[in-house]
């Protein structure tokens, strides 16, 4: 049995606690809000009615007024904290100290690779970024990032982990920025950003091309293996064909200037008013779950060697 | 009653004629290859049973020997000729004698904006770009990119035929290489060519990322909606609080360099032998057309006002 402490107990936290549970783990939160603590219970139970998961789970699912208590005897604890380096420094110094030695300490982060956290401290060979999309019950991958000091074994032991709970880890051989996920989402949104502030497109006709379109490929086999089956003779036809059309395509972008104030606002006028997105984020995840289920019932692209 | 002609009938003109034919269109066929055009209708009804689609919408299709009769009587023309430019452009010089002079004739072409082979043409005014992503009969999609001379009546018709069959098209202000879709794909695919190549990720981790990640928003969301949902105030407090490190990671982005014969090699070893493709692409289709009917299914986005 395994024992998985949750730090930090916001959306992700939750989500990931969800992860956990469902799949038979033990599962010890803790958060630095007392507010948040004493909903924390209600909150996750109505998350597995909402996923059609079995309340049995709930069992799992213990919340601790301490750190040093919710992390007492884990294997491995998902921190979930604020992205500021102080507080994340600060953390997982305490949590170094406070963890079981041979627990591994992977933290949510999005913006931070983990030397910038871990660098120093006794424990940093068993520290990394796992990575989630948000929420990561309803989206499987995870980024598995280590530091120049974290353990091939943290490693190892992290992918088994995510593998057994049902998630999708992508292993990562070093840091880099961004990791992979938001590097390919930058690129993106700025050519996004770019077209629609030129006025070439629409925002609906943006959106529309990916998901009408690219994306009806993506959800299923990724873009190198959509590559792979739009030539007759895979990869390398596909690079005869049509690489000295993309490399001029990419060349021309706008890069990093397309995120003017002016294509934000552009875009930000084609959406209903903010206060519309919590109402909208729980339909989302209300349709990722519904996705998720439908793709998992699929005859997987990787049982195809894809 | 609408008449459509299909001139050149590969692949992607026997999709589109199923797209047109399971609407009630009246569709008529032509290629140059005697070959391709004796077996055009058993292609076609084999298409039409493989997409559960009834049999008789074959009683809508008709091959036709010459070009001159195909397009006799028609209301538009879906061309989809070789990519060649002096080819394209002799082709539409011959459409624009033959053809009735109020149907609009639109190119499947994904590499030449429309006013490389319409310049000069007394009918320039009702030639454009329709391009799709194949097969279109199960991708909805349909890039429409007028060229300084195409009429907003040519471009409204066939912004309604599209709609009226189904599809969703995408409306371009202007011409601009590579459409939307293609540079989207191409900035996308240069990050992800060049994480490959500087070893960060594998060929698979670099897919499972977006097929288990971003796809799983970007298949109902787009990318816009999505970054909208992504923060508690939408569009301009996702911008605050992401604009600058998606700008740090666009410009820090290799773009057309990254297509590098080392980089195409290393991702083609990752896939099965060229001699898969034909078959894989035959399940990619029926997986395109699952997703089609699934995404069909749900509450649409657009619905929602996103």
């Amino acid at each position: 049995m395994t024992t998985v402490a949750i730090v930090g107990a916001g959306l992700i936290g939750r989500s990931w606690a969800v992860v956990f549970a469902r799949a038979g783990m033990t599962v010890r939160l803790w958060d630095p809000d007392d507010t948040v603590r004493a909903g924390l219970t209600d909150a996750i139970r109505a998350m597995l009615a909402a996923g059609d998961i079995s309340s049995d789970a709930i069992r799992n699912v213990s919340v601790h007024d301490t750190l040093a208590d919710a992390v007492r005897g884990v294997d491995y604890v998902q921190e979930n904290g604020p992205e500021r380096l102080e507080d994340k420094q600060a953390l997982f110094a305490e949590l170094d100290r406070l963890v079981p030695d041979d627990a591994v300490l992977a933290s949510s982060s999005s913006a931070l690779v983990p030397s910038r956290f871990s660098e120093g401290l006794a424990g940093r060979a068993r520290m990394l970024v796992a990575h989630p999309v948000n929420p990561p019950h309803v989206v499987p991958i995870v980024e598995l990032c280590p530091s120049p000091d974290t353990t091939p074994e943290a490693m190892d032991r992290t992918e088994a982990l995510m593998r057994t709970v049902g998630q999708v880890p992508t292993r990562m051989t070093r840091e880099i920025d961004g990791f992979v996920l938001n590097r390919l989402q930058a690129v993106l949104l700025a050519e996004a950003f770019s077209l629609v502030d030129q006025g070439i497109v629409s925002v609906k006709g943006l959106d529309d091309t990916i998901r009408h379109g690219l994306a009806r490929r993506w959800a299923f086999l990724g873009p190198l293996a959509t590559i792979y089956l739009n030539a007759p003779s895979g990869v390398g036809d596909y690079i005869n064909r049509y690489g000295a059309m993309l490399a001029g395509l990419a060349d021309d972008c706008t890069q990093g200037a397309a995120f003017t104030p002016a294509a934000g606002a552009k875009i930000a006028e084609a959406f209903p008013p903010p206060d519309h997105v919590p109402s909208l984020s729980t339909w989302r995840d209300g349709e990722l779950a519904a996705l998720d289920r439908y793709l998992r019932s699929r005859d997987a692209a990787s049982t195809k060697g894809l």
